[in-house]
């Protein structure tokens, strides 16, 4: 079986070489700061430390203290902040785009849970919606894969929802989708048309490779596995919001007042629990 | 939802940044220019101070004025105007040409307001239509596509309404509408025949590179889903013009006589309303 | 609408330039050799005027005159004069030949006057037929170019007719017969069965890349017009050449007589009028 | 008839060569080292000597001892061990995946004899299987190539039939099932339907290339045949773990509680033999 | 229409420049050799001057005489006279390869004259035929390319004939079939299934390259208009022989007697006549 | 016709050239030599020379002898040997092998005599048949191209007939095979489905290029006819070795027991005589 990253161990470890010689302040505890980091690796720790450093460094204080590092966190998660003059409607559609997000992250079994959603731009975005794993992980069911498809389609499903029509603001959701849908098809044998074979071509830009080692035929059968995925999990994400559509409206009601949610936030406007992590964890034998 | 270009406080900020140590006229008010500058990035916008101060050292001005900025602006959207000779024929082809995007960007809800029409040839064009947007627009609708694929095959139906046989005069048009139409197909995920994927290749040259990151089959399929796209939108641009034939008689005759109409101007002739912004902004909830 | 080359002040101003520290006869009128010139850019003008010097020195005379600037445009025009020993037979088949461009030429309405026909061997072809426009042209009709595929057809139609077989001396035609026909098809829009796109390749040379940005089945439907086209266009040139066999033969025999035939004796001996440019300039509204 | 890698006794030269100058403990013998790294070529022996050396550095021993020779030869085929912190259900799903491939090995006919598992990660692995052959083999069978397959395949039908998911976890193993299917009909002509022909392509990663040199009919045909075989074995795969069930939960109970199995305990868990290593070597005359 | 080599005229003129500064005996007549080296280009004429002075150089002689010149002439045409072993057998073979050759030099209407035939290996070949026009060609008419590729063909028809299989040694031979046939489809407009179109592609390579302009499917027609001629020009070539099996027995043993035929001989042991040169240099009008 | 590698003449020239200044023993014949390495070209030669030497030089001789130069032409046919430790079934399946390949040089009419079959490892070979021709060819019938493949099979063959599963031993006969058919139907005109063309490609490793100058359809075709000779040939291969089981037993009988076996030996344990070469040398007229 193949390994993935570093696990909470390692990241504490990481994240103690690259902050000798920084002051730390006394609440500081690298090991907490590795179990809220799930999936980063050595370059991002190494990141987050100077992040943390340089907030520090603007507040002018002796330590590097822990909200420091929560801050540092959130930047790196999420990008940096950003001020825009939006019309209302743009606003609002945005709102509804992440909401659509965040509401399939609490409805589809086994997505990880949603710790925020903003419509504040960040980075080079409108609006984010951010979802982490409760432990490390070093394995992905086949299940797992397709409830993160669900999830990354939730913009566009809510936009076609609400407005009828939809736009070019969830281009980079669908790159998402086609990378893990392709993956899935040639890259983890979880196709029956394909068979349990792999083509190993450069990790995640193999989606948007024009060489293939196959045939056109098979090229052809893996186009449609993956739209098959794609439209499968699009036509859940379409189920899942229109069953709750009063809960899409009151988060995206929400979002529009406050601009941002935490998870407990979410969790209280729209009356859910954060979700059972389904899937192989609980097989029992 | 992916980030576009400055806003509007954006382009004030970076017009400031470029006109620091430029002598400025009392009248220069460096917020109204953004505003009228929507879609303009950071490069364009120094062009634009650039141009601006040209044209006030060619006056030999003491300050850079507003009308310097105007005329500026209407450079940069048209290009340097150019002195032809012109048979009768080949100004009445163009007139009618030119007056088919304006009448259709009139015509189309959704469409940006047409801001100018003008017969003289500027830069690499023998006629030019100018529209733009009333605000920002960070995120596209496919209604709004489609005003846009509508509008730049006007020229190309008026000139078979009119004549019968199309020219090569459209071929500008013709790629526009193919880059439009490809991407609405493969990055935007617009059409249910490709489904909800993207397929990232090199933005908006896509539509001519023979690098397709497909199967064959599929690649056919995008081709009809953009020839569908570009044949429903000449057939509709095809029923307006007719539809509309009286109109498109006066501004063209109106055009010939006076090379270049304003917008109030093609309003007038026209009996035409600036069109209703249609599409997700009015969406009520 | 997009722009082609300079019109004929443009030709004047840039004549103009060249001639600058060229001593001009009292006879030259730069305005005049600029009408006698369209289709020639900037390069072209430079190298006419460099012709024309070149002469004068060749004849030891203190100024360029008129003369000298005519026979610099045919040297352009037709390249230089070869002397070869050619059988009776080849020199009464190159005759045909360009007697069936020359007759097309006059034959199909919108076709450009056909000015000159010789065969005396000129630069690389053993005959040339030289065409040219009345004035500028910015914008070409659908029409205009099936007359110039139909013209090209003309010489191996011609062969077709007289001797039962083609040879290889029609091998340019060709070339030219496939990038025009091409073109139309690809960047033109001006077959209803690719639509109203346009497929931006390298120019000229388009139609002899195996680059195509589309797919198979479309490559495939881009032959079949342009083959279409090119059918269709040779079928008219058997069809005219057919009936108007007479004309054929007194253009054929009048040439083996004289060798170069001016557009008046061309005109003379066929019995014809210089074509009425039909197309769109003809078109009342 | 090809050759491959050294025999024992060219493995035995290659010791003696890199242990020049290495002091060796007086139960150091490299007869008996070469025996038992049948496969292994001269750089992978120059490391297992270096390996060991380092190994006796480490202990500080005055000499390079046999047991150093065993730890390294390890170290070799497993990869260095790692600490990881893993949750409950991902360390049972690998016990059951590294299950699956081990007894396979252990009930393939053919297959090389499973010399120990383990759930310990190492190197880039979350758990790994060893099996090595008995003696050298110069030449490989069509069985010996499919009881590969199947037991690269023992991962994921293990997780398939304990979980009803498969997880990404299988990649690798799916690539060596790729691999091999891809050489069996390419190179070695062990399909009827490509026939006796071999395509010389790179080596190992001919199955990942683009490049085939055939028609694309062949290569669907390839792709049909690559993915025959590999269905064929995965169909073997599971009817082997479903028939035994209950040894599968043996191993992988065992495997959770010790870590690490070697020959012996997994043939008393499992109640099974070494397999009669089937094929040609037992096919008398 | 397109111009080909230098004219009889002007290859004396090339002969002349390169014979400056050599001493010419008073037998040579420079006209007489252009007479004699038709097809010959500039580099080939200089090879030839070169040629005939080594030879004189060889002979210790004061001028190069008119006999140099042929000699000379001949090296050129044939290669380089070598002494080789062969079997009985391989020399029969080639006896009857080469008359095919001859045979159908004669038999074909429009084909050129066949000037000698030799089994004595020159240069590359084991035989050669040597055919060369009467006068200069400029342009080829598809009869002419069909004898050609009808003589081409005249060695693998010969040895069917005889022997019912073929040999490796006609693969010369092959590759100029290929040439002809491909040019006059793809270049020369010669197949009505592709049309009045060409494709221009790099010369006489054209091919054997794997870069095509057009889309599969007429690649395909392509390969099947090529097959087409070829396989009509075979099976002409082996009614030809059959037909005249006795003249082919009658030029092989005098061919195996004498080693080398001149015109003369070849024409009196075969009992026929130059070839009346067909086609439409006699087509009257 | 084609010409081939140096004649007998032309190798003992050759090998004159290379033992200028090497001191040659009195029994040492070079003409001889000669007549015992057709095929060999001149970089062949020299190293046959330089092989030669360093034998004498490892012996202290004087000179060089004929005994040195026969073990040097067995070195370069056979490759250096080798000491391997071989299992009893791997021994017996080479010979089984080597006997496939040896019986049916043999059996098959038009093959190169059998001289010697060994089944000690020689350079990358477990085992070696070695064939090779009476005297040098010049030219290959279709009949010869096909015994070298079947004779290519044997290996294939014998191991498919005694073991009923081949193995990857045969990797290499099978690229032989693949070459030599490819080269029939692309190269040699061999194929009546592909006709009586040549489709240049870099000899001898065209079958393995990607790179094919003709349609896909086409190459389908060639794919197919490379396959019907192969199977064709294998099928006749099979069917010798089992008219022929029992001198296949005894000839691999006899190969366990001697290691190596000579022309003369062969003949006598498998009853058979030198086959006469049949083919086109044996045609009368």
């Amino acid at each position: 079986m193949t390994l993935q990253p570093p696990d909470r161990r390692g990241r504490a470890a990481i994240l103690k070489l690259h902050t000798a010689g920084v002051p730390l302040g006394p609440d500081v505890d690298l090991d907490d700061i590795a179990g809220n980091t799930p999936g980063l690796v050595g370059a991002d720790l190494r990141n987050l430390v100077n992040e943390a450093a340089l907030g520090a460094a603007r507040k002018a204080e002796t330590f590097v203290t822990a909200a420091d590092f929560l801050e540092a966190i959130d930047r790196l998660l999420l990008g940096t902040e950003r001020h825009l003059m939006l019309s209302k409607s743009d606003r609002e559609r945005i709102a509804y785009h992440e909401s659509g997000h965040a509401l399939l992250g609490l409805l589809v079994a086994g997505a990880d849970p949603v710790r925020k959603v903003t419509i504040i731009p960040h980075g080079g975005s409108l609006g984010v919606t951010v979802q982490s794993p409760i432990d490390d992980r070093f394995n992905y069911g086949e299940d797992y894969l397709r409830a993160r498809i669900i999830g990354a389609l939730g913009g566009r499903a809510s936009e076609q929802l609400i407005y009828g029509v939809v736009s070019t603001g969830a281009a980079n959701d669908l790159q998402q989708v086609t990378i893990i849908a392709h993956e899935m098809v040639v890259r983890w044998g979880m196709s029956s048309k394909i068979g349990p074979l792999a083509f190993a071509e450069d990790g995640s830009s193999g989606a948007f490779s024009a060489v293939r080692p196959y045939s056109e035929e098979t090229a052809r059968e893996v186009d449609l596995e993956v739209k098959r995925i794609a439209d499968e999990c699009f036509a859940e994400a379409m189920k899942l919001l229109t069953d709750n559509r009063s809960r899409l409206e009151a988060l995206t009601k929400a979002l529009l007042a406050e601009d941002s949610l935490g998870e407990d936030q979410i969790l209280s406007v729209t009356g859910l629990q954060r979700v059972q992590v389904a899937g192989y964890e609980d097989t029992g034998l």
